[in-house]
């Protein structure tokens, strides 16, 4: 999501930090027959995920986790937006090659002329039509997942396993309110009250987090799942722009013993930290939040490379993949510009 | 100092920082006969320096260690200074109860009806006319020590010795320019260019410095002298309020070994960390530099136990008084009003 926009989120002053989740929620469905469900179709749609974005993030590692690569594309904004929001100022001419449009707006107001609300990545778009289908970040993952799997790559992981869903669902909303939506709380607070509750109930969910994460390698099971998705794309944006920016300091995520080494083992892990650059990541918040940081100016540190360093997280068990395989290396024209 | 004041020091949109040095250069001398010298006289003057402020932090630490207490008395101002600089807010009724002013600007006004320059701390202030006698920081600590002998306590240590002043000399120069100034080079740079220019230079002086103290307990000798005191102030501010608000985020200090471990072994010996106050230090950076922070929010981290463990510091050997003692406890009216 953009969190900045119009219509999405702000601080307020003398306020709690709320999000705005009011989002476009269609979906795109195996038979694509209900109400507002479009049908899954290779090549007919384009994922908009800026690398920079949390939430997009997530859709970058599920896309590559299953294979989704030639079913559905994936188009780039850069990490620092106008305005208008996103746009694909990377991108040879400022155009998604795609797409032809220069910012995700455009495909915002192809659909709905009048649209008020947050112009947020990731976004799904009908190529054809240039219309956005949905930017309903929670479901678009889950709905690779279980809609998608007629185009998933062979030994594809369930990220979503029927038997875990009640699971993993409690805990995801609770990864979402206390740890991904967390942090925006703690960094969007409007008084100092307001950010000290905030701070509190980040690290009381994150010490819960380093509880479970010291005996077992994975959140649900012994595979990665969904949940681990969600909260990798938080721990590793935690460091770098969560613990200054947004004021989240009780300690750095290089503190938490348990957390950090999961959060390297999933880092190493093919799909995950290959999806990740730093360097638009500090780019995106540091520049775009100007309330918060006036000067623009992007911090240099943390030092990354105990991203790479072992993590001896093997030595608790655990099959990343289950009865799949790790994805193939990423595909040429879809490297992060930056690695560490 | 306080880094702020008009006639102080400001962060310039596409400048380096630089800060203005001009001081009441008027200092306290034994037989006090020469130019622009007052002479040394127990109880005449007072020294006002706010607990916040890592240059008048280094006074307090040295009266305390030298055992000045009873010739120089100590005023304190408040943490969050106005526009008029800093004030005596946390004393009752607002006013020094020794000088009766309520802010220290009072007492440059008093010695210059037109005073244009910074209104810093540490300031001397000669209590009977109420006219500051001086604010250069630099010499102050170095007085306490040269000039204020007849007055130090039994077994106060040299923190100035005769045959190291060269090599101490040279070294202060260096953790001035590189670190007690270095920090505030980051914090008030007006560039992305000025800012990657003073990170990497900040972190060459404390890779520089970790080297030095990774096989000795002190900088000069073997025991605790000025240049430690002159360290150690900015280290201990170091991942309180640097590492976030000032973006020196290659490493928070505990990451790295040597410098973590002396400045523990620092905060820990008499008359160092008993002058702290991390509240009042939190609270000056960011409520104050509303250009760094406009929400003027004090984060809540870090966590600040780690001050206390063990840093086995003294396998290095070492006699941190030399042939002297530790001071006695802070004496009661002059305890920092926070402790960890």
């Amino acid at each position: 999501m953009s969190e900045h926009d119009r219509g999405g989120v702000y601080s307020v002053p003398g306020k709690a930090f709320t999000r705005d989740e009011r989002y476009i929620t269609d979906r795109i469905t195996a038979d694509g027959s209900g109400e507002g469900e479009w049908p899954v179709a290779a090549g007919r749609y384009r994922l908009v995920a800026a690398r920079a974005c949390p939430w997009a993030n997530r859709t970058i590692i599920v896309r590559r986790l299953l294979g989704l690569e030639d079913a559905i594309s994936l188009g780039t904004p850069g990490p620092v937006h106008d305005a208008d929001s996103w746009t694909f100022d990377l991108d040879p001419g400022g155009a998604d090659p795609v797409l032809g449009i220069p910012r995700i707006k455009d495909a915002y107001l192809a659909r709905f002329g009048d649209y008020q609300r947050g112009i947020t990545v990731p976004a799904i778009v009908d190529i054809a039509s240039g219309e956005v289908v949905t930017n309903d970040f929670a479901q678009i993952t889950l709905d690779f997942s279980t809609q998608w799997g007629a185009h998933h790559r062979e030994g594809a992981p369930d990220l979503y396993p029927e038997h875990l869903r009640g699971e993993l669902d409690e805990l995801m909303r609770y990864i979402y309110t206390e740890v991904n939506n967390g942090v925006y709380r703690c960094g969007f607070a409007g008084s100092q009250q307001a950010y000290d509750e905030a701070f509190a109930r980040l690290f009381s969910a994150l010490d819960r987090l380093e509880d479970r994460l010291t005996g077992q390698r994975y959140l649900v099971g012994d595979t990665i799942t969904e949940a681990d998705v969600r909260l990798f794309t938080t721990l590793v944006r935690f460091d770098p722009v969560y613990h200054g920016h947004f004021k989240c300091n009780r300690a750095k995520l290089i503190e938490f013993a348990a957390l950090w080494g999961y959060a390297r083992d999933l880092f190493q892990t093919p799909g995950f930290g290959d999806t990740v650059d730093f360097a638009q990541i500090k780019a995106h918040y540091y520049e775009v939040h100007r309330d918060l940081n006036p000067s623009g100016i992007v911090p240099a540190g943390p030092e990354l490379l105990g991203w790479l360093t072992e993590h001896g997280r093997e030595a608790l068990g655990g099959r990343p993949f289950g009865d799949g395989t790790a994805p193939p290396p990423v595909r040429a024209g879809e490297v992060a510009p930056t690695s560490i």
